[in-house]
């Protein structure tokens, strides 16, 4: 692992999640750009010393030396975006899969270039959006795919959060503070963060690309550096359009993504205040509720691969981060094997997606910059 | 009344609305453009025949005629839009306040022409832009003029229905038929029947005026003559942002009202599905739900006012409805007295929103026109 | 009307639903035992003065003397439970239909005198069971009957309140005196006011009756002089169990009705909060959400009938309690015309419900005074 | 590892849970009463061969000879019921800690057996009632215990599973099979697998013991040979009174777990389909949603440990489920450096738990035997 150290939110996120089903092992880690934070938070992981390293340029240069079985397999990055695209194509270059926060890189250039590197290594390469994880965000997909909506029409997505209400960067809050800053998250904040995520979902329940975008990227709180809030008008491929809206300064919302996809025989809504829920309505009929869980036959391949218990006892936001875990490890198994993964139904978010996101996060600070005008989806 | 004969939704609506206190008699009424339904409908309705008229035109000058006590204390019309202005007129300059269905009329001129009418005979006027008459809209708007959210910083609203999803208006449906015919409803479909409505109550709940707008029309179903769908930016008073989502082509949504408004100290959101409650979140501190009912001290007077039965036993849009009809009565009651109603407990919409609706549907459509720009909201 | 003066709750209520449709009107009254709270009320209602009486007596024998046409045509009786049996008596005795609150009177051997005069005179009578007035109680009754559910297993039905976790009936509170008082209550309170109407929905919803119960009522509030609280076991037709739960001392509680019933093939669940919903699980399939609304032709007929408005325009309460009056008001004009009038869609409760709650309330009581032991119910 | 072979499902959870905080390692197993199962389960997880045992005694024998840091450091025995008893004794004998998933054992003769071995090895053993493990529960727990709800007037549980409404156990369902079997589950079906849960909710959010009950099992599916259902009064100490419901038998039903718990100043109410939020309801105040999370300073200590992630981001059954495993591991290092683990933050159900639990089991039966009547639980 890369990051992750002592304070850090979202690094505990991913041990939690690669341990949940007993197939990952962290073995070694450079957990923060301090040597000493590094090594202290490596012991607190019970790794022996000499594998919590003072910096991932020597995790990955000593790790490669090491004998198969007993290297590491492959590299959780989970640093802040402008430490994404190196430690990447380290491990890349040394030949370990790497499995990588959201969004990818600090900007576009880097996402060619790492697009470049996985197609040329032909590595395994995951990115952890998240809610596309969930069991019921993978049903939700299939009934697009299948046709059970007909038509789509319309799609909604939103991910308000009401955390950044107050100038936190200025309190010392770590998570705040990376995160408002240009030169650490690159050149969208609200956006980036959790933009990017509501616009991956949006793309991954429909199964249609966006393509063009008008966005109103907004600072809110007074001295703050970066967009805190985001509202966008969508067009999605085949003239399908939609709505973003995602914000940091939604006060009194924790983190409420929610999907909406509307087609010409039925809509369906998931969010992820109730995720082992989905709401399908069809044209006429009443509303029928689906519900996640490994006994529920009525759902999808793809989404019951991704339940592990039976319904009625909640599985929750680290499952489905899990669930990428699990699925890259399959496919990381694959190409050990020398076979390539089927990802019909053990899919996970990858070099696309990421590609995708730094496409859209320049297409939204764009429109903005235009004053709000119509903005194309550049993938060059 | 004029209007609401046999078929009409709205028609009987507003009956229900105005018998629920009491305080209300129907005694007249010229139900439909076509005489024998006009009679008919009536009849129905246990009216003596003679006071079934013809057209809206008799009725007016009939009942004028009739002594007080004996003839009509107001009109109310629920004519589709292109038939509001003409009977307003008539009822207004006859000495008839009125109460009037939205969105006012068929087009900007007209509301300035009414606006100078209600000006010059001081006569009570009602517009039925029913959802702020629900308690807890009233009690979101207390907590936001009283500061209890502190200085506003985003307001989002949405009204997705579903009913518009096919072609209704080919298959005989009248409500349909109206609705989507530029000849009677205007110039706007989706946002002047629904769109008015989620502006007004952005606005009501926020005591906030949109001044600009930047908005995406678009008519989704194949064919039909006006906009199904309506997503706007908003900008208010103040530098305020906000976003406006209204749609019929949204399959599965029923009548999706929902208003949040993100303040500094705290955030609120209602929604009409579970209109009885109110849910509040302060920064740092669980949501509250505050629950409509006449014994709940904790709500504000205006609230309080607008319940009828105490906590649990739910009220809904017929009572909301009522409380209008029950509000324009005080008013009345002053107006006859010679007093001028106190209008801070016993609101209820009126010549203001009607003027803000019509130049916010002229804003909404050039804004499309010119490409989705923004675009003054402009009150002549 | 008799009962309903300045300050009732329930007298309020009546005259709303029974307003809502526009077929009835209050032309007279007897609003309470105090002669001048009884005109001063009256006259707060537009009454003239000289149909204010002074006495229910005097009500029913003055308007029998009048003209049919100007009498009025029925008495609607909202007084505490020892003032039911005398004003039903003399009313029904002078020809009057009834429409009485419940619980229909103060003891069992009232009611079987009230069955007596019932069956001899023929008039119409309905007790404001009010909660089996709302479209999806229908709507879960027609799904009973049809067979949709299968052979029923169990019935689960609770009716929590908090309101009298304290001891209010010290404090002047009108409501939480006469409840607690058994020489106007009769000889139950909590089960004697709420626990009536859950029992009630049990046995509307199943089509079954309870045969015997096994009950606990407690007094849970020091020096309350009846029980505020009932947990009940109960059996009915054809060896189906189910649960009774009424409480006045629930804190934090509204007024929670809620009945589930689970069958061979499906359950479902309603609630007073969210009373336009009907929650219908089929074995093996997704949870359905059938909602309340004239326009949803997936629901029943009777379900329909009890509808006003289309689909997400929430109804509530009053429009329950109103279709009572709807109801009761198409009886009688079947009456007034020699019909019977056809209860199989446009239904309402009436003396077996009345007499069923009598011997409901005496077997609980005999239950907990054996030391809760099963008790028959006994009709005699 | 005990149990938990191809087909558990209880084994699979275990593994889950126990995997999550990456401080505990599957090292070896006796997965099966059939060895060549419990062979090929221990391989499909990845065991050395000859760490995967023919059965359990071999297993802890074996283990018992290997050098501390290398054999296991506890045993997880996830059997049938009637497998529960000799395993932990065999274990607890050889020195081993033990956590044991419920009800505790056969019968209540074992449970005592197991005070008094637990009582003279003093080693830690951890009871799996799952439900406890919940951040909101034990918020519910702490604001009993700190007063906020003022003295305590009732407590109602419910447990309600449909997914025993056929006979299931006729089909091959293995899980249904044992659980059905008096054979292998004791003396009760439903009471005994999920009423247990259920008693022992109300007990630890309470803070009271059941002193006497009066119950109900029934037996709804024809031709099965336990109960399937279950209700139950409930009288607590110090003479507050409860309710308890379980069903295996109500149809469309998963595991709705729910407790409501009522005193003087306030009431509330947690349920497992929304295990992240906790109502609480002060007398005359809005309600209040408590949501989970570590960010949430207004949780109590001990709810704030059992959260792993910030609010808004959902965790679930296993996360539940892992917290026993996590405060089981530390009251293990404790024992293991001769130091007694501080329960009050970080706790589990224990062996009085479990000896509770069976003799509740008795009661039920008791009582039910004698015509539901009322039967003391009694702790021998």
């Amino acid at each position: 692992m890369i990051g992750g150290g002592q304070g850090s939110f979202i690094g505990e996120v991913h041990r939690l999640a690669a341990n949940l089903d007993g197939q990952i092992e962290l073995v070694c880690g450079a957990f923060s750009s301090k040597p000493e934070v590094s090594k202290a938070s490596g012991q607190a992981l019970f790794l022996p010393e000499n594998r919590c390293y003072a910096t991932y340029a020597e995790m990955i240069e000593k790790e490669a030396t090491m004998p198969e079985g007993e290297r590491m397999d492959f590299v959780s990055i989970v640093t802040p975006n402008h430490v994404h695209f190196e430690p990447t194509k380290l491990a890349l270059e040394a030949g370990f899969p790497v499995i990588l926060d959201k969004p990818m890189c600090f900007d576009f250039d880097q996402a060619l270039q790492m697009q470049e590197i996985i197609g040329r290594t032909g590595l395994p390469f995951a990115l952890t959006h998240t809610y596309t994880g969930y069991p019921m965000v993978k049903q939700a997909k299939s009934m697009v795919k299948d046709g059970t909506l007909g038509k789509i029409k319309k799609i909604n997505v939103e991910y308000p959060q009401g955390w950044l209400s107050e100038k936190l960067e200025d309190t010392g809050a770590k998570q705040a503070a990376w995160r408002t800053d240009p030169k650490r998250s690159g050149k969208s904040g609200c956006f980036g963060d959790i933009g990017t995520h509501a616009a991956n979902m949006a793309e991954y329940v429909s199964g249609l690309k966006i393509t063009k975008v008008l966005s109103r990227l907004k600072t809110v709180v007074d001295g703050r550096l970066l967009d805190d809030d985001a509202d966008v008008l969508l067009e999605f491929e085949g003239g399908v359009h939609g709505l973003l809206s995602a914000s940091q300064i939604s006060t009194g919302e924790e983190n409420g993504v929610k999907v909406r996809v509307y087609g010409e025989k039925g809509g369906l809504e998931w969010k992820q205040v109730d995720n082992n829920s989905l709401a399908v309505t069809m044209l006429g009929q009443p509303k029928q509720i689906l519900r996640a869980g490994g006994d529920n036959d009525y759902l999808s391949e793809m989404a019951l691969a991704a339940c592990r218990i039976p319904a009625g006892h909640p599985e929750g936001y680290l499952e489905a981060f899990a669930n990428i875990y699990k699925n890259f490890a399959l496919s990381m198994r694959a190409h050990a094997a020398g076979r390539k993964a089927d990802l019909t139904i053990h899919d996970y978010p990858g070099i696309e997606d990421g590609v995708r996101g730094m496409a859209l996060i320049d297409a939204m600070v764009a429109s903005t910059e235009a004053g709000n005008a119509w903005t194309d989806v550049v993938l060059k």
